[in-house]
């Protein structure tokens, strides 16, 4: 009998088929590819991109020069732009407003072939460091709403280059399933004065069927109601609503969890295509020289979405997910794993 | 300036790329391919699916035999299933139920070629017909919460056999996106006294930028905050909850703009692959002799999304959509497409 499943934050339902479930030798995924050609995002080409917004470098070398470990730099094709203002005007019965916002690239080495389980914890750091900063700069600036701050890896999860990079965007607005996620926090919060985040990890951790790992700060597991086979959420033990709150030793202890759960990946799937998407509170404004502390009841997170099936119009419009594979056989699968 | 739209149902933004936007020609979609080789839906090959549960027949032929011109079948590979008992119960912190539901296969014509638009407004409108009847009889099992019909047309939008078929999912709960805008149909209503649909339809034919085609009955359009290029929703002009209340004039009616819709973005996109989605009001049962009419505020209507852009992952998860083609253009477009 296949079973229905529920979401524990925004109560989404989705189908978990466990008859006949697939594993994962039964999906043949397209592996990721590396582009040839010319990369505009390799060491070297730094002239082939906007002037940076950031970077790290060791040996204090000039901006936009070699010699860089991360860099940030201007989307060359923005989906929003970052000048003007906000323009909300009535169209008829619609609404819309001016697409402000920033939209930014993380490269996240100068290796056009080191992907992410490839990283050291000292160097996939250095990118959560980026992230880091990113966000506490643009969280000044008061036109925005919400950073949000995602990764497609290959073709097919809607990467058009193969150097390792992640993106930013700003935006004016809350995207829809952020808002769902902070108000099924708040409610479960308001509902139980617990973190619904806090209560999974809590949950995870003693029935140990879907965890995959672990370490003092953060654990990877497959979620109960998965909507996507071998989906992996990695979330701190730390209740913490905001990513850009980590010090450096809770970056080390996450960026060793994300390099065991990705060769994990890596290993058992063949090096899928992948997203994955960091959602972490929304942007608060250092006004008045406090920083407005909303949403203590939200947790950080991150929820990585192999990209294995092809299902995506029918799932689009209705959120009504069928999940060939159970959750707690993946979680199996990649805690045996050798990686 | 890029824009930031607004979906005046359920609230979602989407940005629309305003400068460099994709036309027609700069997309280069997989076309539909029929496969070669044995299959289970053309005629003939009757015995080769479970048992017809619904079948059209000019001539009074025996059932599973050919001589049909729609039908319908249980999925041989169902996501959920008809036997049993709802079983909710919860899992720790939590819940579940059994994957109680009926998936059936509308297989649309025995002619394994005859794509949705190449159709008469009769023959289409069997197969509405046929929808109908489904909906009507499923809606007397008090389990079901919502029923769901929708197509994938390619492999790309998840079809895995290439005869023209349509599938049907009755579900113990209602989908999270479907719920979405039963509410935000709702919420309209008791601000403005007015539905949502119905002044959507307004301001498409007084707007008419976005309109596509328009008959008595219905109106084609490109909407106004659309997900994705050469988005188009059908609409029918009379404030209708329920798709089986239509009678057979409206259907010819619906057949009529369903069929010039899909001729133009065959032709405009040399036949995409695509998903379409019916939405309807929810299941109301057929107790104590009387249809209990709640959900009045609804206006049921299709959404035909093309598959043209591959940004899966980014957008399930977040619910952000950029889409590169404005709607006003990808109407004119489709308005003087000749087809």
């Amino acid at each position: 009998m296949p079973e229905l499943r529920k979401d524990p934050v925004i109560g989404r339902w989705v189908i978990i088929a466990t008859e006949r479930g697939k594993r994962p030798m039964d999906f043949h995924p397209d592996p990721v590819t590396d582009d040839a050609g010319f990369c505009p995002f390799c060491e070297g080409h730094e002239d082939k991109t906007p002037p940076e917004i950031l970077a790290f470098r060791d040996n204090h070398q000039a901006a936009n020069s070699p010699g860089w470990n991360v860099r940030v730099v201007p989307n060359k094709f923005p989906a929003l732009r970052i000048e003007g203002d906000m323009g909300k005007m009535g169209v008829g019965m619609y609404d819309k407003m001016n697409g402000i916002g920033a939209h930014e690239v993380i490269i996240e080495t100068p290796d056009h072939l080191q992907k992410l389980h490839m990283h050291t914890p000292e160097s996939l750091t250095k990118v959560f460091q980026a992230y880091k900063n990113r966000l506490l700069d643009l969280n000044n600036d008061q036109r925005f709403k919400y950073i949000l701050i995602f990764k497609n890896e290959g073709r097919q999860a809607g990467a058009s280059l193969s150097h390792p990079h992640s993106q930013l965007i700003a935006t004016p607005v809350t995207p829809k399933r952020v808002r769902e996620k902070l108000l099924g926090a708040k409610d479960y919060f308001n509902y139980k004065d617990r973190c619904v985040f806090c209560d999974i990890i809590r949950e995870e951790i003693s029935q140990e069927v879907r965890l995959i790992y672990e370490n003092r700060g953060f654990i990877g597991f497959c979620p109960f109601a998965s909507r996507f086979p071998f989906e992996i959420w990695i979330m701190p033990k730390r209740h913490n609503p905001d990513f850009y709150s980590m010090d450096h030793e809770e970056m080390m202890l996450l960026s060793d969890t994300f390099i065991v759960v990705m060769k994990k990946l890596a290993v058992a799937l063949n090096r899928p295509q992948y997203n994955f998407i960091l959602t972490t509170g929304p942007v608060r404004w250092a006004r008045m020289g406090y920083w407005v502390t909303l949403d203590v009841d939200f947790h950080w997170h991150i929820e990585i979405m192999p990209k294995l099936t092809q299902v995506a119009g029918f799932e689009w419009g209705t959120g009504f997910y069928i999940n060939p594979t159970i959750p707690e056989e993946a979680a199996k699968f990649l805690r045996e794993v050798e990686a």
